[in-house]
């Protein structure tokens, strides 16, 4: 067959629309209509945190995430070992949104052939580390040369069929709720990218370290999103590209709407004292400043509490009620002062340039 | 904990040697060494064609391979629709090579925001074809913007326990066969590279449009694959770096050596006719050109012929027996005139610049 002289597919529009144009979401829309096709043993394709396959008596979660060199990070502002921590922690916090826990591990990494070799054994070192804590195993991957440092990872893991929670079950009058704080991680970002004197004497400061932490060593919620899909979770997610984004994402695979009251969102307390060093407003970096690898859940009502405490005894962790699934379609958030107005779905858009 | 404080780590080599210095080969057994720890379920991990994990009475199957623009592929000299096709295909012949079938795949992939969406859409639609193809599905994956294509790709298959074929099992006294013909692949890609009018208007003939085939629409050997395990393969892998390369990689595995017959190396018969526009040696592309992904595999001598003739029937695809298994190390190879020579693993390593 001459594949070079292909008729036009039937299956594939004639115009398409310019990818300018197009936010990483209608991508995503669009890239399922191509790919289309059901296969038996898929219960959950393109769109989720994860896919989800049957395996047996249980699922398998299939996920994967690339951090990109000048997109996703810059190499003067995360070291090796974090980089390579980071890389592992993104995709298991995929896991941890469905309520699963990590298997195996892929990494795929590509990166100029005049890196350090010292830096590339701290890399695999920070997988590694990432690995044991998370108790799975990278098995395998790639290593290709490239002009830019590339760690493409994907991931396998486990649940149980009654355990898995994807984006898609929220119902109206479900309460939301949200793991830890939110915006810590953008607040690390830009601190680490402040070139003020006192920004810099900052990073040394309790509130700086946590900050900067935040955003090098995300940690995945994993025994918090299996608690919380225990205590029945409808719907849950992790918050990578900002709590109002990723709530409209969850809102419109549930065909719901929500409420937010902004009273009620827990913005990190370190963002306070860095809001005296660097130009930031804290409520904008925890409603749309993305990394924060919390888990953000709908919930019946009256297991709210059951799962706070759980999260609070079993991990440390706070689990904050930030407002409420309701019928229709569309996020508002409800001002301090009483005003309700449209909460935009801004974030990280990977489209962006 | 302060992560920027961490003391040197003791299982780190103090001063490792610098990357210019290593081969992708001894890269991977560093890496090995840094990973480590076994894990309950792994049964091979980093450093065969794909991974092996326990899933009940059968074996999943792991594997990632990235392509990536100006390193593996230029858009000058392949389609989208293509580009797609192989990047699935590349990964598909990791599991034929473990004697699996493919079952799930992660796609992640970045590209500039100056893309054309209709290109993207091609893309996708190449990954479609060879998902249909290998009968496999696409569940998930990941996009993003980059300055330049990355195309990451992550497969899961299956095998049962008794089916699967390592490139470790080769035992001195097995008849080394491969699958079809190799060197066009290599050949392919110095023709679409080549300037010369002459080479320009091959292009349109029938060995020209094959060999340009073989480079862009590689085809991966899976029903091969799991008839050669089926007919006793003690050890397989797949051609992806070249013969000479990728047969040093299974004689190591394996603990043996091995000796190749050069008159019967099967060259692709379109080399003939390129090589009189294109100045290559067409015994040096079937022996060291890379991105054949035919099988490579050692069976026990009285299994060939059985073989063979089930390959013929089955897919119409030729087992040639190149040489012999031998005791010790090193791979040689007999010229024509019986003169043996070490064969050198020269072929495409994903380090060299």
């Amino acid at each position: 067959m001459d594949e070079h002289q292909r008729p036009v597919d039937p299956h594939l529009p004639a115009t398409p629309p310019d990818l300018p144009s197009l936010s990483e979401d209608e991508w995503v829309a669009e890239m399922r209509k191509i790919l289309g096709g059901e296969m038996p043993g898929v219960r959950l394709g393109v769109g989720d945190d994860a896919a989800l396959v049957d395996a047996g008596d249980r699922l398998v979660i299939l996920t994967a995430d690339m951090l990109i060199e000048g997109v996703h990070f810059r190499l003067e502002t995360i070291s090796a070992r974090d980089l390579g921590y980071k890389a592992i922690a993104v995709n298991v916090s995929d896991v941890a949104a469905m309520g699963g826990s990590p298997r195996y591990g892929l990494v795929s990494a590509a990166f100029p052939s005049h890196t350090d070799l010292g830096w590339l054994v701290e890399l695999y070192g920070g997988i590694r580390d990432a690995s044991a804590e998370y108790a799975m195993a990278v098995v395998g991957g790639d290593t290709s040369r490239a002009d830019r440092v590339v760690l493409s990872v994907a991931l396998t893991g486990e649940v149980t069929k009654a355990g898995a929670v994807t984006r898609a079950g929220a119902r109206p009058g479900d309460r939301l709720v949200v793991t830890g704080a939110l915006g810590a991680s953008a607040g690390g970002l830009r601190l680490a990218e402040a070139n003020a004197e006192e920004a810099r004497r900052a990073i040394a400061s309790d509130w700086g370290r946590h900050l900067l932490a935040a955003h090098v060593r995300p940690r995945a919620r994993v025994g918090e999103g299996q608690t919380l899909a225990a205590c029945g979770a409808t719907a849950m997610m992790d918050i990578s590209d900002g709590l109002a984004l990723d709530l409209s994402r969850l809102c419109r695979e549930s065909g719901v709407g929500a409420v937010v009251e902004q009273a009620r969102v827990p913005v990190s307390p370190s963002l306070g004292p860095l809001a005296e060093v660097v130009p930031i407003d804290p409520m904008e970096l925890a409603l749309s400043g993305g990394e924060d690898y919390e888990l953000l859940a709908a919930m019946p009502r009256d297991t709210v509490d059951l799962a706070a405490s759980k999260l609070r005894d079993r991990f440390g962790t706070s689990l904050t009620e930030v407002g409420e699934i309701r019928a229709g379609d569309g996020v508002v958030i409800v001002e301090a002062d009483g005003t309700e107005r449209p909460l935009e779905p801004a974030g990280w858009d990977h489209f962006a340039s």
